[in-house]
């Protein structure tokens, strides 16, 4: 599975990338491009670790000799990537740019790359122009292969068994904060191998869209917004949203909840080949606005998954790019009125023909005795 | 508490260090510079969040709507700075550079800064020369405060506090993975935040001074490196090694360790104020080489840590900067024979005469039943 989730390949498709874009190289320092083009989850520490991938020669890995032996171990070891040690007094930024052709034009740097380090990077090549490598990467990562779409399916089936089990944390008279902390392990429970975030909103909390955890204590008739998302041991992640209730909500709620839900199966619906991330937003929007709530609706649809909880491409007002199979996002609308808010999030995957949610658990609001 | 860790005057000090580097201002994301200047600790999201401090203006928070009520909440709201949200489909960097003074000639950007984000304000600043903001921030980061050093001392106990517990967790037959995980927990149930790392090197992985945890079962006989360390709630970080065994070591192993805690002890007398890194890093690694172990020392004595787990002054040969009262950092030598090997740390606080210790358990191999 592993070779599946991280083929050989990848190698030879960012040198042919690189090249088409007219770099000299990409460095891709610890983080999902280099995670995505090797496998190997490096630590992101002080000490440079670089994978070098020249246009017109070999990719290899600087590495300090102390992460020698984790980065053979990992899935970059089995790849036959040339790996270039360097000791605690060496110029790693100098190992790193020695072998590249004298005067190369631009090179790409990860778009995570530190800063400080990109700096380093520019005094060692102070002729190249520097561009994100974003640029080279997006283009092979925003497409997701079968592999990839399994492993997001597994890990919307995990954060899903998650869900099921809400009901069962959220009591009346327990803070947020415990329920978040019961979420948290049971996060880990199923399967994911990194918590990412856990937002439990209660009451005025639900309408703000990234409430942090909190001491406020759920009350009987408070809707309760729960988005939550980890990373899978395979590296994907999941993220997903679901309203819970304890007793009956506000008067008004039903009202918003049921706009909500229609918005968010209208943006599922809009989604397929050729279909712009600008359609996919708007068409959730109209419906909300049309029902009067338009400013209520108060931040894009969704954003890309995959490596990342937050990648490329972003549901949002602007975005043209038209959709291919394997793009993997969220649509996520929320309508937030103030006392309370509400906000239903499926990942989904575009398919050939029209669209695959990997997140299944019911969408109505979850009542809770 | 918090005003004394974060204080207020923080911000002053770091529009007059940019001023005097001759920036025309820095620009700090979320990551340890942000939280060090105002005590926010923001997510590190794609939405860009940037405190802006220019040498000449007051400084400003630009940050997404959707993240302004965390913003506002946390200390950062007590310290009277402008905050600028933004929306949707605002760009933000235009935002954070709109009220430089034109022609401003060189700024500086967070070391940990994406270097997407930095490419984003070099494009809004095309004429403007760009610099690691360490240079403005290291100067006032590196000297910790008292109340900095009482949140490492705070740290330190509770790490210490873990190791105390690490004996009754050591047991033959149980795997690096099972112990790890247990570590996992008491390191959380010990007060910290966040866990940072937790290595449990058994047997030949002690020899690997980064190994990481396996599924590899504890022998009787076998000595084991536990290298654990977390974030507290303040944001200050623990780190502190040391070395156990069940039933009794190899014949060799008493003989080096004797060694190891003999330069471990020598390095940290070498620390006032006035001595050099290296010369720390020098005092114990000649205690090692006299003892014929010199090629098995194979890293730096030494990391600053404060905010970060590593971080400026790094305590390595060629490092002749002299130290001062409240530079803190890890004294941990290692010898690293092969079929096994060992390594004592401890965090240290240069005073005004001398050293401090933040970690104080005993630094014998500890011996399991």
């Amino acid at each position: 599975m592993t070779t599946e989730l991280y083929p050989r390949e990848r190698l030879a498709q960012v040198r042919e990338a690189t090249a088409r874009a007219g770099l000299g190289a990409v460095f891709l320092t610890p983080g999902p491009d280099l995670r995505y083009v090797t496998g190997y989850d490096a630590l992101p520490l002080e000490r440079l670790t670089c994978l070098v991938v020249p246009a017109d020669d070999e990719p290899f890995l600087v590495v300090p000799r102390l992460e020698l032996a984790a980065a053979r171990e990992s899935p970059a070891g089995g790849l036959g990537v040339e790996m270039v040690p360097w000791d605690e007094t060496d110029d790693p930024f100098a190992l790193a740019t020695g072998r590249l052709p004298r005067g190369v034009a631009k090179v790409g740097v990860a778009d995570r790359m530190w800063a400080v380090m990109a700096l380093r990077f520019r005094a060692a090549l102070p002729d190249a122009e520097q561009v994100a490598a974003g640029t080279v990467m997006r283009g092979l990562r925003v497409r997701k292969s079968p592999a990839e779409v399994a492993a997001l399916r597994e890990a919307g089936a995990a954060i899903d068994r998650v869900h099921r089990r809400v009901p069962e944390l959220i009591k009346a008279g327990r803070t947020e904060r415990e329920v978040g902390r019961d979420i948290h392990d049971a996060i880990l429970e199923e399967g994911h191998a990194l918590v990412d975030f856990v937002i439990v909103g209660s009451g005025p909390n639900g309408a703000s869209p990234h409430a942090e955890l909190s001491d406020r204590v759920i009350r009987p008739g408070e809707p309760v917004v729960v988005d939550i998302g980890g990373t899978m041991p395979s590296g994907y992640c999941s993220d997903s949203t679901r309203d819970y209730c304890v007793g009956e909500p506000p008067a008004d709620y039903a009202a918003y909840y049921a706009v909500l839900k229609e918005a968010q199966q209208a943006s599922c619906d809009a989604v397929r080949p050729g279909a712009t991330p600008e359609a996919v937003d708007a068409a959730g929007r109209d419906v909300i606005a049309a029902a009067g709530y338009g400013e209520l609706f108060i931040h894009r649809t969704g954003h890309g998954i995959g490596l990342e909880t937050h990648e490329d491409p972003y549901i949002v007002s602007g975005n043209t790019e038209p959709l291919e199979p394997g793009m993997a996002f969220s649509i996520e609308p929320g309508i937030y009125p103030g006392p309370h808010g509400a906000r239903i999030e499926d990942i989904v995957v575009c398919t050939e023909d029209g669209v695959e949610r990997m997140n299944n658990t019911d969408r109505d609001l979850v009542l809770i005795d």
